[in-house]
Order: structure tokens, then C-alpha cells, then sequence
């Protein structure tokens, strides 16, 4: 019979079990995260109508979303979890307590070309607070605390949660006469850590069309840094002159000041002014994280806060704070780095029980023990020889091979062989799985990413 | 602004915060049933290549596959979770270790007639062992004591594991000289449980053309029942008749025998020779799950052996046994039947903390306190009215409501109160968190399935 290759599409991750067991470890991670912050799972359809699905428009988008007919039907595959949220709260809006805050972790859909590290399935792993006409700042404040429990718990200790406004942003912009060209501005300043500030300087006289004076101004603003008090310092100085930029720096500071209780280090968070992420959707707080020792790979959990989710479906106002980790991608550069974790168990079972003989009961009641104990744990029944069953464990790189031979079962006992030590132990089956138990414990207590 | 209806497309189950955490809870109950037994996590794409994806052929299915050109590719989404298994092993034959065992929990998509109850888009939940050649009759016997694992750990206990195994029908019809209408003959046995064997009789003979002492034989035959030893018994009977019968009676017996050391209960199992499960792809072991209390559900979990998982990609022979629930379904159902649990904590929180007044560290903090004990813990941050915030409260059915006002804060205490009970405490941060993280672990030992 002819065969068909099984190849898989470019552009769509699929993972060995080693590799797959690091991210489900990374997917879990972010669930509990999110979970304890107490927001609530959803899960929407990855097909949705496409009048729906583009009510916005998709813009430069539009041409990567797969889009297709099925009978009469015009649908299309999300590009993002922000639309699907924006449907379901606008559809849902009585039957749902605002604020209303939701995590989801799915696949979105984006047929970009095809290149090294772009993916065209993604997961995306969202966070987002919903208000009812208002949202406090509050909610603003608490999204450091989350990216900062989350990349803590994920073993990421070097990295930095920077934090803007687009209130002083746009405020300062008018103040200066500039707000016409606050978006170009914008884009340019954004090129800031790339071209340093004497190209950016060039760019905004000749590409911008600015005065060097004003330019001058812009670049000094840019540059204010230091501690976020002594940021916050600077920024006092320009209060009175524009009354959005005085509400922004009100704000900053609330999410500044609250930030020692919802438990954020000074050395994780810092006020960048720099910051802008995009143009239109976000309205306040903006976020971006980027590991420090890594700032190649761009922002790994960004976002912010916007004043109108649904605005395309209902005529409820629904203001909200959200960020977003791009989980594909960030798998992806973490695993080329080598910063995935090697230490951990990245083995699909703790335990192989390999029964020498050809009765199996025994072996079964013992991988039973161990099961009720929690351990992961596989029998291997194949009839082979010894070796080609310790070749098996080997390539499983499973922590402990558990050996029942006759003797063994004659006395009620398992041998017990640490496969990385060598270390081989004689034990009844409950002392074997307390044994297992606490070295499997130990591996567990390891994060998912090392540095 | 014209507005878009933010409708979401019949045939894909969207479910609210409450109901979502339900169904989370029933996939963490799979992912740690299928993962103790020691399965790897797979993942693979929605969309393949058509020529992949249909590489055997649709059948049935074919009309209501999701299938659309991008660009110059003809591109189709998964239909199960079983082709893309054989795909992946097909292609990465070199790289996994045989038994090779792996769970997948995704969606899959079948364009199926929208009716009440039908999904197009719905969550499989399969494990399969896949053999390099061989693949021994252990791996049979053990799936049944991972289907009542699963089952017992969802919270349902009245159910009954039916095997049966397909050499003994074979075996069976090759006896009677009635191999060449083995397939309509099972197709009319199966209807045994809705019209009786009084017009299944008629049936077999008015359409399949049997003689009327032959449809006696196989309804004497369907009709033995008893103790599963009983069963046994009174296929011996039948040995020696037909090798493959012969073969077949042999794994059943295996697999009955490990039972007991599997830990499954006499009364979660019943050997059953009405079970066929479809035509060509099993050759042994078959299994359906049927609720007892619930027969009109149908089998809640299904499956068997097969000899060669990916003929349409290689010239491997790879032998598996696997099972699938589908998880979509089978919530719909038990939400409809009433039987989840309404007693587990179905709010996105356990603790809402309610903060008084203006100023909100102290709060803060509480929460900060609450989520590190592992509480999952929201602050109403919104400035509100007392009445409307307990409001919040009791829609969101949150356990625990912490209120803190002045008098608390000056005291650095809180107030506790259990939103069923009533019960209001004073106490400090640490011992809130402590009686709170207690209350819940109660509930959280409740199961999702509440017979």
C-alpha cells in the first residue's frame, strides 16, 4: 500500500513527551496562578462566525485568519482570546458578576509566513478584569502581583515587570503642542533600545517633521529614570500643565504604592517610560516583563488597561485591565536557551515496575500500592530480556526501576533501583512507595525554568 | 454604531464561570488518572493536512469533516484524537519508547445535523499503549482498572466496565459457518438491549437470511450470562472448536484474572458478548462503560485492541489498546441529569476580601496572606456600597466573605464570614487563612459527579 507521509504543518509546535511534560508543567503553573488571584477559567470555541469574529475589522490581521465556508456558514479560527472574551461577556452580560475576571489558555489561529520560531497555532495565556461602566485602579495595581507570582513560581527569578501609563503619555504630548504626532512619536520612541537616542533624535526632526527643541524634550522625558520614586519625583515636576497627564501620574502612583502589599520586590517592577504598546486599544496602565538577563527575546507577559472591551457588540460600557503571555513562543525560546529545566521529572511515569517472571500478579498489586500512593507508574509486560527491559527505563529516563523477580515475590519485596545513583534498595511495597514518594517530592519541589 | 449579535455557533458548548470550573475539574480528574498510570501528555495540532488527515479515507465521517484551502494548502481539522496519534507515531517512530503510552485531551470537530445535546466541536479524552510489534495482553487487562480509577475519582460509582473480546464473536461465527455475515449479524445483536431478542430474531432471519436453528445458537449464545466466572464456564464449553475462539477465550480470562490485583471490584465489571464496538478496526479486547443508574446515557467510555494503528503511514506493524470518553458529551449529559455536584466550590474564588474603606493596604495585604497559603482569593476593590458588595458576594457563591473595616484594620483583624452558614469570626490574617483553607479543603474532597 502506498503510505502517506505524516508530517505535520509548518508552523504548528508539536512536542515529544519529555518537551510536552515541561509545558503541561508550565500550562499548570499558569492555571493555579491565575486560579488563586481568583479569576475564572473559560474556554470559548476555536471556530467562531466571522461577521463575528471580525466585527472590529481584523486590519493587518485580516489577511493572516483562516477564514472558511462550511455549507452556508462564513466562520473563521480566533486570532486572539481578546475578541472570544469581548463576544462572551457582551452575550453573557446579565448572567455575569462584574467585575468579572476570567483566565484562558487556549490555542489562537494567525497563518503568518513561515519562519523559524513563528508559529501559526499558539497558545495564548490570558488574564483580564472586567468592569460594569467603572473599574477601580485597584485592579491595575494587582496585575504586577500577578506576573510577578506567576514568573516566580515558573523558577524565572531575573526579570522585570515595567510599568507606564498612557495618561502621562498622552498628556505630556499635549502639553507639549505634540498630540497631533503623538503616534508617530510614539513609534519612533519606541526604537529607543534598538537605535539609541541619537538616531531616534534624527528621525523624529526628519521622518516626524519635529523641531529639535522638541525633540529635546521628548528625548529628556524619555530618559528620566532611577528608582521608581525618584521617577515619580521627575514626573511631579510636569503636574498642573495637563490635566490627563496629572490623572496618569496619580495613577502610577497608586499602582506604585500598593505594590509592597500585594508582596512585588522594588528590583522586579520599574516605571519605563518608554513603554506604549500600541496605539489605540490601551488607555492607562501598560505592561511589559522582560527576563533581564534575556531582553532578546522581547516582552514575554504584556498588556493594560482599556476603556471599552465589547464596543463592536454592546452599548454597555466595559472597561478593563488584562494581560496576555504568549505561551508558544515563550516555550519556544526558553527550550532553544536551554533554560528549561533538565532536573525536573520529565518522564511520563516516576515508577517502572519490570516483573521478571512470567506471572504478573504480584508486579500488579505492587504498581497498584504505588498508584494509590500517588506515583506515576507503568508496568512494563512485554516478555523481553533483562537487558532490553533496563534499555526501555534507560530511554524512559524514568527515576527508579522497580525489579520483581522470583525472590522478590517469594519474600513479599521489590527491588528498588534509583536509575540515576545506582543505588539499589530491597523494600516491601508500602516502604518502596514512601521511598519513591519522597524522591519524586524532592524533583517536584524543582521550577519548570532555570536561569 | 451598528452592533454585532455576539452569538456563538449552535453545536459549540460555551459554558458559564460556574459550570467551566466544573469541566476543569472533570479534565484534572482525567489528566491525574490517566497520568498515575503512567501516560505522557500528547498534544497535537487542529489542523492538518487533508492528505493527512484523511490518508484512510473519511467513510462517514467525510461530509462532516472542517476542511478548507489557505493559500495553496488543503488544510482539515482533526476529527478524533486517534489519526493524529497514528501521524505522530508514524513520524517520530525513532524517537519514542514501545509501549508507548499517551493521553490527549483536545477538542475535535465534526460538522454533524445541530441538535440538542450534539456538539461540533467537542473534547475527546483517549489514552492509548501502542506496541512495536508486539504488544502483551497486560495492557489489555489494565484498562478496565484505569477506566474504574477514572470513574471512582470523578465521583461516580454506579457503573459497569462490559468486555468482551472479538476473537471469541470471530471464533464464534466461524463455527457456525457464519463468518461471512458476521458484520450484519452484529450490527442486529446490538440492537438486543432496545428491541429484545424476540425482533432481534426476526431480524436475522428476515434480513441477514439466516436459518431460524442458527439464530437460535446466537441468541443462546448473547444470552450467557452470570458471574463472570459463570460466563467463563460456559465458554469452555465452546473450546476447542476454533482456534481464534479458542485465543480470544484465553484473553479474556487473562484479563479477567489480573482484575483483583488491579483493583477492580467484581461488581464494576461484567464480561458482556453483546459488545462488538464497530467492525473492522478491533481484533481483541473491547470495552464499554455503561452508568448503571443511567443506561440511556450510553457507553460513557469505549474502546478495544487493534492490530495495526498506522497502516496508512508506515509499514510498521503497531499494535494498541486504547479507550476515549467523550468528555463534552458526557458533561452535557450529567449537567442535564443533575448529577454534578452542586456542593463542590464552583466560585472562581474561596475568599472575596471586602475591603471598608478608602485605603486599601491593609487589605491587600490580607489577600496577599490568603493567596500564599494557596487560597484562592479576589479583593472587590470597587467602591460600592455595603449592601451591593455583599450582593457581589452572593452571586459569585463564594464560601467566604472577608470584611474589613476600620475597627478590623486598627486591630489588624478580620472579619470571617461563611456565606452558607451564616457564621461570623474576628480573627487575625494568618488564623483566617488557616480556617478558610480548612472549610475548603472539605469542600474540595467533594467529587465534580454527584450520583
Amino acid at each position: 500500500m502506498a503510505k502517506v507521509q505524516p508530517r505535520t504543518l509548518s508552523g504548528f509546535m508539536e512536542l515529544l513527551p519529555e518537551q510536552q511534560i515541561k509545558m503541561e508543567r508550565m500550562m499548570e503553573v499558569l492555571r493555579e496562578s491565575y486560579s488563586v488571584y481568583g479569576f475564572a477559567p473559560l474556554d470559548t470555541p476555536i471556530i467562531e462566525s466571522a461577521e463575528v469574529l471580525l466585527a472590529k475589522g481584523g486590519g493587518e490581521t485580516e489577511k493572516q485568519i483562516y477564514r472558511f465556508m462550511k455549507g452556508d456558514s462564513d466562520l473563521a479560527l480566533r486570532f486572539d482570546l481578546t475578541v472570544p472574551l469581548a463576544k462572551f461577556v457582551a452575550g453573557h452580560y446579565s448572567e455575569l458578576c462584574f467585575p468579572f475576571r476570567r483566565y484562558q489558555i487556549g490555542k489562537v489561529y494567525r497563518g503568518e509566513r513561515a519562519q523559524r520560531g513563528r508559529f501559526r497555532e499558539f497558545y495564548q495565556a490570558d488574564i483580564d478584569i472586567i468592569g460594569d461602566g467603572k473599574l477601580d485602579i485597584i485592579n491595575e495595581a494587582e496585575i504586577p502581583a500577578i506576573i510577578y507570582n506567576t514568573f516566580t513560581k515558573l523558577g524565572i527569578t531575573k526579570f522585570k515587570i515595567k510599568v507606564n501609563n498612557r495618561k502621562i503619555l498622552n498628556g505630556f504630548y499635549a502639553m507639549n503642542g505634540m498630540s497631533d504626532k503623538a503616534g508617530d512619536i510614539m513609534r519612533t520612541v519606541d526604537k529607543l533600545d534598538k537605535i539609541g537616542p541619537h538616531k531616534v533624535k534624527q528621525l523624529l526632526i526628519e521622518e516626524v517633521r519635529m523641531l529639535p527643541c522638541k525633540t529635546e524634550n521628548v528625548l529628556d522625558f524619555m530618559a528620566i529614570c532611577g528608582t521608581n520614586e525618584e521617577v515619580i519625583e521627575r514626573l511631579e515636576m510636569y503636574r498642573g500643565m495637563d490635566e490627563t497627564f496629572d490623572q496618569g501620574l496619580e495613577e502610577l502612583k497608586t499602582v506604585t504604592k500598593y505594590l509592597k502589599a500585594f508582596g512585588v520586590p522594588e528590583e522586579n517592577f520599574a516605571i519605563d517610560l518608554t513603554i506604549a504598546r500600541g496605539l489605540d486599544y490601551y488607555t492607562g496602565t501598560v505592561y511589559e516583563t522582560e527576563m533581564t538577563e534575556h531582553p532578546e527575546i522581547g516582552s514575554v507577559c504584556s498588556g493594560g488597561r482599556y476603556d471599552n472591551l465589547a464596543e463592536y457588540y454592546t452599548d454597555k460600557q466595559l472597561p478593563g485591565v488584562g494581560i496576555s503571555i504568549g505561551l508558544t513562543r515563550l516555550f519556544y525560546v526558553l527550550n532553544e536557551q536551554g533554560l528549561l529545566n533538565d532536573e525536573m521529572v520529565s518522564s511520563p511515569c516516576d515508577a517502572l515496575v519490570l516483573p521478571m517472571g512470567e506471572e504478573m500478579g504480584f508486579s500488579i498489586a505492587v504498581a497498584t500500592t504505588f498508584r494509590k500512593a500517588g506515583i506515576r507508574t507503568q508496568i512494563y509486560g512485554e516478555k523481553k530480556k533483562f537487558k532490553q527491559k533496563m534499555s526501555y527505563a534507560d530511554k524512559l529516563k524514568v527515576p527508579y526501576a522497580v525489579l520483581i523477580g522470583e525472590d522478590e515475590e517469594a519474600a513479599g519485596l521489590v527491588s528498588v533501583k534509583n536509575m540515576a545513583s545506582g543505588e539499589q534498595l530491597k523494600l516491601s511495597p508500602e516502604d518502596a512507595a514512601a521511598h519513591i514518594a519522597a524522591g519524586i517530592a524532592e524533583k517536584n519541589s524543582l521550577s519548570v525554568i532555570k536561569e
